[in-house]
C-alpha cells in the first residue's frame, strides 16, 4: 500500500507536488513494441492505441487494466451564491447529493451503464465557503483539509479514477480560478452554468472580476488561487489529482469545474497532470479555452455541460475498448494474417 | 413480424426506397416531454438528450431500449486491387474473417467492450467482384442479391445495427461511389486505406478516375453507382440500411467505406438515411468530407481508420448512456429536487 505524506499546510502541498513520481517508461516502451505486431494497420486505431499505453504507463504495469474504473463525486456548498450567479437555490446541492444516493441522477445511469463504481463523498454541506467578494471562500486549514480528504479517498485498486462534482455556483468558482490563473476578461470565463440568461452571466463575470482583483495581492501560486476563490469540493479534486499520481492511477477529468480545480497544480510543478485526461468537453464556454490552455485535448465533445463527472465516466468506454484492443487483440503472427506488402 | 418485400432487380430496390416508413412523431414527442422533468438542467446532457429521442423515433416505441445491440461486418473482396491499389494483398481479407471468428480482431474486443453483438458475413468472398477499370464490379443480379443479404440479415429485435465492413480494396470502391455522386477532384477522394504511400494514393485516384469515366453513361443513380463502382459488401451495407428502416431498427454507420454504401441511397429517397447515425469520422481524408455532403455530424472524432465496424460499435456506449439517463433517470417531482429559479 502506498504510504501518502501528511499535509497540513498548503507548504506541505507544494513540497508534494515538487517530488511527483514521474510515468513508468517501461511500460509505455512495452505497449509501443506490441502495438504494430496487432491486427490492424499500423495506427489505425488512433487514439485508442495511445490511451493503452498512456493507461500502462500512469498505472505503472504492464499489461494495462481496465476493470475497476471509480468515479468520486465531491458535493460542495458555495457562499458565492448569495449573490445572485447561479439559476438554481442553494438546497440543490444537498438534494442532488441525495438524489445520488437513491441512483436516480444522471451519473447514476452512466455509471452503471459503462460499468464505472460510484463514491459520492459530502463536503461539509452544511457549511458553504465564504462568499468570496467578501472573504476568502476558504482558510487554509479548510483547504487543506478538503485537498487532504480527496487525497486519500482515491483507492489505489482503481484502474482509473473519473473526479467530477455538484455544486450550486461552482462554475462562477471555477471562473474566477481561471480569471486568476490565466487573466484575460472575466466575461470569456464566464458561462451560463445551469442557465443564466445574459444579465445574469453579466453579473457573475462581475462578481468574478471583484474576486480576482481582492486577492490579486495574495494569490501567489495556484493553491492560493484555489484557497481564495475555490470551493471544498474544488480542493478534494485537486487533492485526488496528488492523490491519484501518488497511486498510480491515471485520472479522468470532467468538465470546466473538474479541469479548473486540476488546472491550479501545474503553476507548482508543469508535469503535475501528465497522468490526467479530460472526458469531455464542455458546452460551458470557457472550458475549451481552459483545455487550451492547458495543452489537453478532450476526449469527447457531446454538447454536455452537466458535470457529476458525467462526461469522464462517459470516456471510460473508450479505455475500456483501448485495453481490450491492446491486451486482447491477436498478433499477425498468432492470427496468421499477412503483413503490409512492399 | 415485417414482412419484406422481394428484391429481384434494382428497380425492386428503387421501388422500396421510394416507399420508406417514416418516423414514430409520437415516440419523438413523448421522448420530447419527459426530457425536461429530469432531473438536470435543460439541455445539460446534450447530444445524449437528442439520441435518446432519435432511438425512440426510429425504434418506434416508447420508452427506448437499448439492451441488444448488434453489429454485421460484411467481408467482400475486389477485383480493382490487381491495380495495385492496397498496401496489403487480398488474402488478408479471408484471414481477417478468419480472425473475426477466433475473436481475435479489434472489432472483437470492442463489441465484448461496449457489449454488443458481432456476426461476421462472408460475401462470397472466393469470387471477387471485377476490377472496374476493365468491368462494371458487379452485374445487376449480383448486386441485388448482396442487397437483399443484407437487407435480410439485420434482426428485427436489434436494437440499433452497427454496420462495418472488410475488404482488402474497398476504399477505393468508396472513393470512386463519392467520386461518383458528388464530384470534385479524384484525389479529393482517395486516402491511404490500409497506408497507402503519396505515389500510391496517385495511383489510387487514377484508377477511380477511370472507373468513374468508364461508367458515366450508365450511372443514372446511387444504385447504378453502386453496382458499377462498389462492392459486395457495400452492397449488402446499403440493403442493411434499407431492412433495418423496414424492421424500425436504428443504424449506427461506421467508417468511409460503410458511409458512401450508404450514401448510394438519398439519390433515390433523400429521407433514406434519416434512421442512421454515423459512429464516428474517421481520419480517411474523404470520410469528412462525404459526412458534409450527407448532412451528418459523426457521434466521436478518435483519429480512427480501421473500419470493421469499430466506430460504429464504439459510438453505441453513448446510445446506451443516452437511453439509461432517458428511461432510468429521477424527475424533479420524484427526487424532491427544487427547479429552477426565476
Amino acid at each position: 500500500m502506498t504510504k501518502l505524506p501528511t499535509i497540513v499546510t498548503l507548504d506541505d502541498v507544494r513540497q508534494v507536488l515538487s517530488d511527483l513520481p514521474g510515468p513508468d517508461v517501461e511500460a509505455a516502451r512495452t505497449a509501443q513494441a506490441r502495438e504494430p505486431q496487432l491486427t490492424k494497420p499500423a495506427g489505425s486505431l488512433g487514439r485508442l492505441e495511445q490511451l493503452a499505453a498512456w493507461t500502462a504507463t500512469w498505472q505503472g504495469r504492464y499489461p494495462p487494466r481496465m476493470k475497476t474504473p471509480n468515479a468520486h463525486v465531491f458535493a460542495g456548498n458555495h457562499g458565492i451564491v448569495k449573490q445572485g450567479v447561479s439559476a438554481f437555490p442553494s438546497e440543490v446541492t444537498k438534494q442532488m447529493v441525495a438524489n445520488f444516493e437513491h441512483g436516480g441522477a444522471a451519473i447514476n445511469q452512466i455509471c452503471k451503464s459503462v460499468g464505472v463504481g460510484l463514491c459520492v463523498e459530502r463536503m461539509d454541506l452544511d457549511n458553504p465557503t465564504q462568499d468570496f467578494t467578501e472573504n476568502p471562500a476558504m482558510s487554509e486549514t479548510e483547504c487543506v483539509e478538503a485537498m487532504a480528504f480527496g487525497m486519500n479517498v482515491v483507492a489505489a485498486e482503481s484502474d482509473v479514477v473519473c473526479l467530477g462534482e455538484m455544486g450550486i455556483g461552482n462554475t462562477t468558482s471555477a471562473a474566477a480560478i481561471c480569471l486568476a490563473l490565466y487573466g484575460g476578461s472575466a466575461l470569456s470565463w464566464a458561462g451560463p452554468g445551469t442557465g443564466l440568461d445574459k444579465p445574469g452571466i453579466g453579473k457573475k463575470a462581475e462578481v468574478i472580476g471583484i474576486g480576482v482583483n481582492t486577492y490579486k495581492p495574495y494569490m501567489q501560486d495556484g493553491l492560493d488561487v484555489l484557497r481564495c476563490l475555490g470551493g471544498r469540493e474544488l480542493a478534494a479534486i485537486a487533492g485526488a489529482v496528488i492523490g491519484a499520481r501518488l497511486k498510480q492511477v491515471p485520472v479522468m477529468l470532467d468538465g470546466y469545474v473538474s479541469t479548473a480545480a486540476a488546472a491550479v497544480l501545474p503553476s507548482i510543478n508543469k508535469r503535475a497532470l501528465d497522468h490526467c485526461k479530460v472526458g469531455h468537453v464542455s458546452q460551458e464556454p470557457g472550458h475549451k479555452v481552459l483545455l487550451e490552455k492547458l495543452g489537453k485535448v478532450a476526449l469527447l465533445d457531446q454538447d454536455m455541460r452537466l458535470g457529476e463527472g458525467t462526461g469522464a465516466v462517459l470516456a471510460v468506454s473508450l479505455l475500456k475498448a483501448a485495453v481490450a484492443c491492446h491486451n486482447d487483440m491477436a498478433t499477425f503472427a498468432e492470427a496468421g494474417v499477412s503483413g503490409k506488402e512492399g
